[in-house]
Order: C-alpha cells, then structure tokens, then sequence
C-alpha cells in the first residue's frame, strides 16, 4: 500500500479547508473522535485502553489540567459467536445478542423446546418447574417514553430474568429486547447471577423476531423449537480505568464540581449516544463555562471506564475520592438529543441557584421541574451519600430505540440537539461552580 | 416435548376469538401468512418450494378458480457467511452482506488496501489501472423519493459496479448500500456479470458503516485496509415456479387482466413489503372486484417466482403465454403504504377508462397523473409488448429503508394503508374487468 491513493481519498472526500468551514462544536468534536478513531470500547478490552489513551490526549490538548488515568481491576466478559434460529413449526432465522454475563452454549449449541411468557411479571407467577429443562421465552410491551421512565421496569427482565430461570433449571433464555425500535437490531446489556448460581446462555431477539416467535406460538402447529448457539466467555480479572481531568477553581474549600460521563460502551455499535457524546456534551460545556475567567469551584471531569457492565469506573472513583468535598455531581449518559427539563436536588438554603438556572436555561427552551434529580450510574454513590445533584434532563424518546444495539452510531447524533446539550451544560457548570450559597452543608433534599 | 404448553401458550398470546373479533383484511392475512407460516422465500430453494404450496392451499381455500403451479428451472445463488472488518488504521466491524451473484472469497478471508471513490460516475471516470489488486469502495448519496425515482439511478452500482471492478483487476467490490435508511442492516440486492467475467466477491455494507469508512479514510492516518469473508455459491439450476389463479370472465375473447406479484423475497428479511404484501393486495383486489357478481374479463393473479433474482417467473410466464389475448397488465410490487397516484398506459380509444378510475379512486385519495405507466418487472415483457398498463403508485418514501434489508419484516406493514391498497385495486380491478372498451385492437400509447 506504498501507493496508497490517499490524494485521491483527499479528493473524493475532501474536508472543507478549515478557514472556512464553520467551526465544530467540540461536543461533536469528541463524538467523533471517539466513535471514528477508537470505535466500541467494551469494558476491560483493548479498545476501552484505547479509548482512554485517545481521551487523555485530547483532553491535554485541550488544556485541562491534572489529566489522568486512575486504573483498577474488573472481571470481564466478552461476546463470541451469536446465532439462533426456529427450527419448528417453521424455519426462520432470528437475529439474537447475548446479554452481557450470559452464559456460552455447547459449542455445537443447544436446541430445545421454547416455553412463552408474555411478561417478566407472568414468568416470576407461573409454577417454577414448567420451565425445567426448557428455553425460556419472555415478552414484554416497552413503549418509549421522553424521560425514558420504561427503562427502569422493563429492563427488571434483562437484569434478573436470567439468573430466576437458571435457578428454575431452563436451559437458555430469551427475551424480547429491551428496547423501542422495529429493527433487527437486537439489544444487549448487563444480567446478573446470584452467588453459586451457574449461567446460562441468555440473550434478546430484535422486536421484529420476538413478534414472529409470538406468532409462531399462536400458529398452534406444534412445538416451538429454537436452536441458538452462543460463545461468550469470561476471561477474569482486567484492567480497566477512569479518565479525570480538571478545570482548577480558586476557591478549593468550596467544593468539586464533578461533571461525569462514561467512556466505555457495548461493543455492537460505536457507542455514539451511549456515551461518547455525554463525554462531548460535559467537556464542551465545561469549557463554555470556564471561557469568562477562572471559576470559584474546581470542575472535575470524569469519564468513567466500565459503566454498562457494573459501574466499575464510577465505584472505583467514590472509593478513591469520597473523602474529599464534592458540591455538586452530574452526569449526562442519555444520549444527545435537547435538554427540556430542569431537576436538582439542592439543600433547601441553595434554591436560589434553581431559580438562576431556570432562567439562565429557558432561552434553550428548558423548563424547571419539581422532580428530585436523581443522577446518573457513575456519580450513583455520591447521590447516595447526599451530595447536591443537578439533572438536566435529555429527551429520550428515541434513545431506546438505539440504546446498546449496533445502530448507536454517529449518525444518530443531531449537532443542533447536541450544542444546546454543550449550551446548557456550559450555563449550568457557571452557575454551580461560582454558586455564592454553600453546597457542603447539610443533606441535599430537594 | 409432549407436555408443551400450548394451553399456556394460548393463554399467554391469546388471539381474540373469531366471532369478536374484526374481520382481517385478507391482504394481511396473505402477508402475515406468507411472512409467519413461511418465511424467507429465495428463489430457487426450498423455502420458495414451500411458498409455492403455501399460495396453491391459500388461493383454493379462497375459491379461485385453475390454480396452479407453472414450473421451470433456474441459476441458483445461495448465501454463505459475511463478515468484514477494518483493520486499519481503525480496527471496527462492519455490517456487511454479499450482493446477489456475489464471488466468494477464499475460506480464510481476503484482505486488502481499499480505494474509495465517491460515487459510480468517479469510479467509472477514474483511470482503469488504480483498482488493481484492490478493494474497491463506491459510495453515493441516494435520497428518499415518494416515486422512488431514487433506485433507478443509484441502483446501477450495484447492478454494474462488481462487473467494472472484475475487469479492472480489482480483488473485491464494496458499496454504500442502495437505501435510505440509517441502519446496520445492510441492502443486498442482485449483481450481473458478463459472459466471461469471473465474479469477485461483493458486497454492500451499510449507511452508518458506509460513513465510517468515508470518515476514516478523512482521517489520513495511512493505509484504509479491511478484510472480508463471503462465501456464497452457485448452486446451478435449481426448480423454481410461478403460481397461477384465475377469476373466470363472462367474455374470453375480451381478454386477460393479469394482477401481478412476486411470490419470493430475498433472504435477509421475510419479505414482507417485497413482495408478500403485493399478492396480499392483487389477491384482496380481485375477490373485492368479483364480489359484485361474475366479470366481463378474466382475472389472472400471477404470483410470479424468482423476481429478485432475475425475474425467471415473469420471463417464464411471458413465453409460455404470451400467444393469449392480455388486455391488460398490472403489478403491485412497492411496498404496502398508500396508493397515491394513477398512470395508465392505454389505446387512445380506452382513455374513457382512465377517467371512470380517476372519479372511482379520488375518495381514496389517489390522483390521476400525466405520467405513462411502467408497469413492474414480472409483466415488463407485455409492457415491452405494447399491453395496456395501469400502475397504482405506492408511496415509496419509507420502501429504501427496508429494501432487501433484514427489516422487511411484518411489523413494517401499516394494516390501515395496506386496506388502502386493496381497496383500490379492488376497483381498478372492477372497472379494467368491466370495461367495455376494446383493450385489444392497436398497441397502447398512454
């Protein structure tokens, strides 16, 4: 490739020259970059210390200071091979994704009889033994929703469905994904196990093939057979790591700003809106907020490693810095699309910040709400042990159409929507950081 | 399995029972029949043999009348497996799938240096040396059209550019796919090579891995390689064969009216806009036309095989009928979404014809138009022929998004404007039937 027709490529594909394109936006910036020039960056792999390499130099580049890795350990779990198909009453292929944890079939697979739950709640009620020895299938009807509300209840069967089946002695699961779309695309994500308790192999079929199974049920020709052949495996203990970078306040005694997001993603797509623009979103704004002159609090950035298969990265960082004071945490790990509400959780001698916000926001049609923020995976712990939150709160009306599939790529991503999200971001972290009220005093209530 | 829990399953995924619940359009029940109870339907495979079976009990059951099969054989390409990668400068996956007629690539896989070019204008302009030993990539910038005037034009790469390549010395051929979709679901679709030209391995990755490529060949950080397994075959000829069914007219020497469709699909998806949606809609259409009592004209339903791949039923049909009287052709092979337009293509003398549509047709709210009617492939051969032609547009502007893709699945079928389709031809039918015009005298202008 020593005649590589890079001038050629120039040509075809030429970038606007830089004088007179208009400038990026460095949320869109790291989007890219991070989705271009690293890719999907799963937990634990080489590609997430890829992704944490790519982030330190640009963030160096960008003239943060104290930028570095801090590292720790995490098992690890990685996919193989994934296919399934019905075998009777009718041939048809499905597209199928282990869950994250799953257990690996034989390596010839495994192929049994299917026993059919229209809900999570329909499986947990029906009598334990009926599916011994069987593929367990479980429906469910997720609807989108702007705050992503359906999330946390249909989700219950992909975090626990698995590990009630293994103890019922089902030889593999499946379920419906969790997820909006009509496409192919099936959507994967974390399972778990109790202690002691042996994988099985688990995955989601697409929504289109979970309707056709549903179909085929209904058809009343015979047994529902699949057969489906995963190899995901276990590989131990890796290394993995949270990426922090600062901007220094002058007034150290009043506390961090920590504004996070994750740097890991799932490996089937390029983990574009989940969470690569998060990363985007918080240093753009971060940036906004310190253009006008040195900030009264410190903005510390976290992009946390190995959020989607545990939240390693956010409770390595709370074991390490949860002696030290922290004002506020906010995290932005839903996607790209425009900021439109408003939530804290403040100490009641703090609201007046709320109502600066409020009307620092409403330009960028955001609208305060009486919702409690509650924060996101990665600052979890700290909003647990009571430190002020602030949530601005993306639409999530299509995130669950994209979330954790091969589709959450680049082209999902609307600059305009993300440059309001760096927009608020900026006006929030001001406002917070150089807050006049104290933020350390006392439990953040409302 | 003797303890299957049908019983459950019922209960689980009941179906309203029939004396409640409202009629099904027969358009869908054809669709999700085809879709459900077969499946995928490539031409010249068994699942097309079983389709085949499937519309000869479908089309008894419905009363009509001298169904039968008319066999023939064919070449027959079959998928293998289809994986790609970059592997420099960037290592990411691709969503890759092998076009119709596809080379294959060694068992081991093919790797190469890639040159892109834009479009298939560039690379057709471009000196014939430069893809040597390469993998050529070819993008394009298809976009959405209610007519689909879109697929004409953009479809040429596909249908030529793996030839070009071949000739060029190329080692592999790789485009944007031919929709407008942003996906991972990649568009196969069929190739043709010239007598002597020896296939190379072909594929179409999709729009989002299609940007990605563009964006790290932008990048300029050396060498753009990727590396591909396809290993299709060609399985020589195999039986294939189109479907035939009749609603008996009052006056054979009137003439046929022939309703057509394909009865295959590709393999990817379940074929559900493309085509089983169109048999749904003829067949619909002719039982609504008769239903009012017996026809002037015979009703000829052509669910014709092997469209996709080089419309084998359609040539099948026109040599072994075309000595009988057509009065006219028409097909329904663009989706499932509103009629929105009427073209005819009539003896000046029938234009009479033309108008008693356009007034039956308005409260549907399709519009006459100046536009010559096409017709579809299977009956391309009597258009050639000079038959009168009349095409019900289909709004296409969401067809490129599933086309040839894994998602045309039944799901993608809205049933309120599929009714809309039936309905319509179930007039068009009525009055092209009844007309008592002469069809046959004087070949068809407009």
């Amino acid at each position: 490739m020593k005649h590589i027709t890079l001038p050629l490529v120039a040509l075809l594909f030429s970038t606007p020259a830089l004088a007179t394109e208009p400038a990026r936006d460095l949320a869109w910036e790291i989007t890219e970059g991070l989705t271009t020039e690293v890719g999907q960056r799963q937990a634990g792999t080489e590609a997430e210390a890829r992704a944490r390499d790519w982030a330190v130099a640009k963030l160096k580049s960008l003239g943060l200071k104290n930028v570095r890795i801090e590292p720790y350990m995490m098992p690890t779990w990685v996919r193989g091979a994934e296919t399934a198909s019905v075998i009777a009453p009718v041939p048809h292929k499905l597209a199928i994704t282990a869950l994250g944890n799953s257990g690996a079939t034989a390596a010839a697979g495994l192929e049994g009889d299917v026993i059919l739950y229209s809900s999570f709640d329909a499986f947990k009620a029906a009598p334990e033994g009926e599916a011994k020895g069987k593929i367990v299938y479980v429906g469910h009807a997720m609807r989108r929703a702007q705050d992503g509300a359906s999330y946390g209840h249909s989700g219950l069967v992909r975090r626990q469905g698995p590990n009630i089946a293994a103890k019922r002695g089902a030889s593999a699961f499946i379920i419906r994904s969790i997820g909006t779309d009509g496409h192919r695309n099936p959507h994967t994500g974390n399972t778990n196990w109790e202690q002691g308790v042996m994988p099985i192999p688990s995955g989601a079929v697409s929504n289109p093939d979970a309707d056709l199974i549903e179909r085929l049920a209904r058809l009343n020709k015979g047994p529902l057979r699949i057969k489906m052949l995963l190899t995901p495996k276990f590989i131990g203990q890796q290394p993995s790591g949270n990426v922090i970078a600062e901007i220094p306040g002058s007034d150290p005694a009043a506390g961090l700003v920590v504004a996070a997001c994750h740097l890991d993603s799932w490996d089937l797509g390029t983990g574009a809106i989940d969470d690569a623009s998060g990363c985007g979103i918080i240093t753009d704004g971060a940036l906004r907020a310190a253009s006008a002159g040195t900030l009264k609090r410190t903005i510390r950035l976290l992009w946390a490693g190995a959020e989607e298969v545990g939240i390693h990265g956010g409770n390595a960082y709370f074991n390490a810095h949860k002696a030290e004071a922290h004002a506020l945490v906010a995290e932005s790990d839903f996607g790209a699309d425009r900021v439109w509400r408003l939530d804290v959780r403040l100490p009641e001698s703090a609201m007046p910040l709320k109502d600066r916000l409020a009307v620092a926001l409403a330009p960028l049609g955001i609208t305060p709400s009486k919702e409690i923020a509650q924060g996101g995976a990665d600052i979890g712990q700290f909003v647990g042990a009571g430190v002020p939150v602030i949530d601005l709160q993306q639409d999530g009306t299509r995130y669950f159409d994209l979330h954790h599939t091969p589709d959450d790529t680049l082209d999902k991503i609307d600059p305009v929507q993300l440059r309001q999200n760096a927009e608020s971001w900026g006006i929030m972290l001001r406002l917070a950081a150089n807050a006049p009220e104290d933020l350390l005093t006392g439990q953040a209530k409302r």
